[in-house]
């Protein structure tokens, strides 16, 4: 059924497959050495820690795109592929995506199947193989294919229930779904876990199990008569244009132009740098979740609407269409959403990381500094969530202009960036022309006389200049660093200036403690001898309320840094 | 139709209601007004930093039982409401869920759909506001109400389309719903936003805000056109049993039991204190996402199936069945799946954090140490996600008696509780009798000649443990700390045993930096002077291959801690 190309699996044109059900793998693997990639060796060093045939599905190996392995994320991958191949592309490829009918249960695969027929992906095709058995006992569904059939068929897809164990009926199904133009197909395979393994078939507790040994030769002869071999390998229409994807090598269109001083949402600069990049690489893509006029990603939709994709309401689903369509680097995506949405998608931003994933990822209304809409849309934990991304950038700007460049670093980095920005319209502090980088902090505030160190970022820098301000009134003098590049740390600029100032340190953020900015500086500067960091934080709940009176009721304020220094002795 | 106490909104036996679209919250507080609970100053406050009528719903209020605001989790809570209403206290109580339309795209929604169907939640009613607008655009479906009652339907509810507008006919809805057995019901109404309001029905652009104030008169007559006066309170049956439940007094039915140096992974210790707390209270119950054999879980659904609930392959919906069911304090949920895929659920347990909710989560499968399975079955950024909860506690047990202490700490604390446990078995180090407490670490190790703090906890602290051995072989004395309480952290005894050692401190373990035990250590004692902390953690993506030779390879065994202690001057 599959066009592909068996030395160069990554070909852009080929068609693409995705094990959603990853557990599955070992038999993926056998396929790849009966199409003659894989050696019968390379097959039997399954879950050696010197061999990249896994215990689940990476990209360490050429012929995965995106790993699977935590259930139900494999289609939302499947469907950012397929919107790819059918509106940017516009490649004959097409899309298959294996599901187990355990995973079913998880809405990840809803909103993927929502966002399938929304945009009409006749270049996808779902398989659920519903064998009826999960771990533990048997699935909410069972053996009833006609209700996986109505789910699919009610979430907009041209459902069609098989006997999974009929190669026939497969192929004709496929064939079927070529057919079917402007919705996705799903194929309904009922099958049997084990099927004609005797004491095995159709049982309960099999699941991740090795058959026993003496099994074998029942096994072999099993596999032996219902093996094909009048099938070929279909050669790639190799359609998919050239996309010239030139990484350190996007530039925004002109540099930052805002006056020193000037106030501008980081949020809303965010969207001027989108555009940006958006005017000079035709691959830069936005996603977003139904915020867009929030964080100001709308704009990118309405100077180049063939840029945009809007994903609604199910963040999950947002990530994992992204991951899939920055597969092999057909697109540069860059998605938004309020940063406290993220979290929906953790686990997806968790298996994006074992992808090796190129997304950039943009979080609004982050802290108590939101105000009035309460605690629920305030993100507290994002920098702890993408802190954990192995290789992962997280960056803070604190104005327009490092908002501009931080934009412009993550769509020439290739791998998962986070954007953290900010609701109130702050002061730009620096001029179009400086430059930032990945690890490099800013020193915004510097004397030969400072005698303590102020760390923050977005809304709290401001809070730390006042600080500085206020407290050089009672001759107290303070550096102030701008983090910027929360992760990775500027370790060398804080020892530095840590012991520059003679060792008293004080960290400020609008986030939580776990993960966050006083965490990661007294990491960066916990094996410095002399050096003492404080660190103000929220550290409960916060309510609904005025954004400044917030900041202060919650401790992150300029009042709070000059006790916190006043007291530090 | 509900029927409820307006002096006492928690009544037990009340119905509930969980307004899953937050956003709406100002007409939930002027119907509250309404019944006589709110005053009209009370709904005038809203948003105000001394009000508790926030922006979106908190339980701060006493009518609310979940927050929300971030959507699409309304649902899953109001299912765990359901199930123990129906299952549990076996009262007659209703739970309504008001959904909205762009909401309905979140997956949350139909895994819990999904759940509710299965177990036949014939006291489940889920109201969808069909409006047709989500914030920044018009929804996927539109006005199709037929479409989303297609799915509801394909998802095992019953549906009835009506006109939203009616109050007739929803009360119609209602009665239908009360007469439909062994199946929720699903009311999609439809709706336009901003009814009767010139140039504001139906438009685009109003999400969120206020009409301008010149149109008040107008939507004033509208409001008294249409308002029902001959409505009254219904009470509710009082038939909810007393549950008795005494927090501080839920005690495991007899002390751990093992012989010290025995091996025993602490996910199965867990299993054992589950069943142990369900001796003792009928009001524990366990939840599980078809890992119940892995995580142990299964050994309380073998004693006391009536005290658990199989949640399938959901995590979000798991986390908020749970929340939902700790709702009233009717029960105690312990939920549990492997400590990865609770990132699954990040959303809902920032939510939780909100809603004051009362459930415990418990992770097995952490860090490299699982093996072969691969990266994407290891959690290593479950501590940061948990300890990002204000006012939650993170208990990561060692050995199987700790784990069962921490089993019954969980139980007793009346908030978010988190206990990380670990695949290997490992030695028992504590003796039955051995005392934890909530923010209190162990010293397994010292002498008065010790140089240098050794700081792990799992399979890490095993690693210190052979480290400390290695060290004196060599005349270098270690003292190791099993820091078992990860949140609150016990700064006190770190303090201490930094200070007598001298100041250097070795953290290790299977997790990733951010968030986690180095970061939590550097934190506690980054303001103790003279005291430098090395921390050993995995700084990688893992990969398959056995746990020990992947906890060497990642960095964090005795020959990295010998090497960090030897290189530490």
């Amino acid at each position: 059924e599959m066009h592909y190309e068996v030395a160069n699996p990554r070909n852009p044109s080929a068609d693409r497959f995705v094990l959603s059900k990853g557990h599955a793998c070992p038999i993926l693997y056998a396929a790849w050495e009966e199409a003659g990639l894989l050696t019968h060796d390379d097959v039997l060093s399954l879950r050696k820690v010197d061999s990249d045939i896994e215990g689940h599905p990476t990209p360490r190996l050429s012929f995965i795109d995106v790993a699977t392995g935590s259930l139900g994320q494999g289609l939302s991958c499947a469907a950012g592929m397929a919107y790819v191949g059918k509106y940017v592309d516009k490649s004959a490829f097409r899309v298959y995506c294996l599901i187990g009918d355990g995973e079913s249960a998880e809405g990840s695969i809803w909103e993927a199947a929502a966002f399938s027929s929304y945009y009409k992906l006749d270049n996808l095709v779902a398989i659920v193989d519903v064998n009826r058995l999960g771990q533990s006992q048997a699935t909410q569904l069972g053996h009833d294919v006609e209700a996986y059939a109505r789910r699919f068929a009610a979430f907009g897809f041209h459902s069609i229930v098989v006997d999974g164990h009929s190669v026939e009926a497969l192929l004709n199904a496929y064939k079927e779904a070529r057919n079917t133009k402007n919705q996705p197909t799903a194929i309904i395979a009922k099958t049997f876990k084990g099927k004609d393994i005797s004491g095995v078939e159709n049982q309960d507790d099999w699941h991740g199990k090795p058959v026993p040994v003496e099994k074998a030769d029942e096994i072999r002869a099993i596999l032996k008569s219902t093996k094909r071999h009048n099938w070929q390998i279909k050669a790639p229409p190799n359609d998919a244009p050239d996309t010239k994807l030139s990484f350190g090598n996007i530039h925004l269109s002109s540099p930052p132009s805002y006056k020193l001083g000037e106030k501008i949402a980081t949020r809303a600069a965010y969207g001027t740098a989108l555009v940006k990049l958006g005017d000079s690489s035709k691959r830069i893509m936005g996603f977003d979740g139904d915020v867009k006029n929030s964080t100001f990603s709308e704009k990118l939709l309405k100077k180049y609407p063939d840029q945009f994709v809007e994903c609604f309401i199910a963040e999950q689903n947002l990530v994992g269409v992204a991951i899939g369509a920055g597969t092999r680097d057909r697109v540069v995506p860059f998605c938004s959403t309020f940063a406290a949405f993220f979290t929906r998608a953790a686990d997806q931003l968790r298996m994006g990381a074992i992808s090796f994933a190129n997304v950039k990822c943009v979080g609004s209304h982050v802290g108590v500094s939101i105000g009035e809409d309460g605690p629920s849309q305030m993100a507290l934990e994002d920098l702890g969530l993408f802190r954990a991304i192995p290789k992962g950038v997280v960056f803070y700007p604190s104005d327009a202009v490092s908002t501009e460049r931080a934009a412009e670093l993550a769509a020439n980095y290739h791998g998962i960036v986070y954007i953290r920005t900010s609701r109130p319209a702050t002061a730009v502090l620096y001029s179009g022309d400086e430059k930032f980088e990945i690890g490099k902090a800013k020193v915004v505030r510097e004397s030969p006389n400072d005698k303590v160190l102020l760390v923050g970022a977005g809304v709290t820098l401001y809070e730390c200049l006042k600080a500085q301000e206020e407290l050089a009134k009672s001759g107290v003098h303070a550096a102030v660093v701008d983090l910027f590049s929360i992760k990775p740390i500027d370790t060398e600029l804080l020892v530095k200036q840590a012991q520059r100032v003679g060792g008293r340190v004080v960290t400020v953020e609008d986030h939580y403690q776990a993960g966050g900015i006083g965490e990661a500086v007294s990491a960066a500067l916990s094996d410095t001898g002399n050096v003492r960091v404080r660190s103000l934080f929220v550290k409960d709940v916060p309510r609904s309320g005025p954004p400044d009176v917030l900041i202060d009721l919650f401790g992150i304020s300029a009042r709070h840094i000059v006790d916190a220094v006043k007291n530090f002795h």
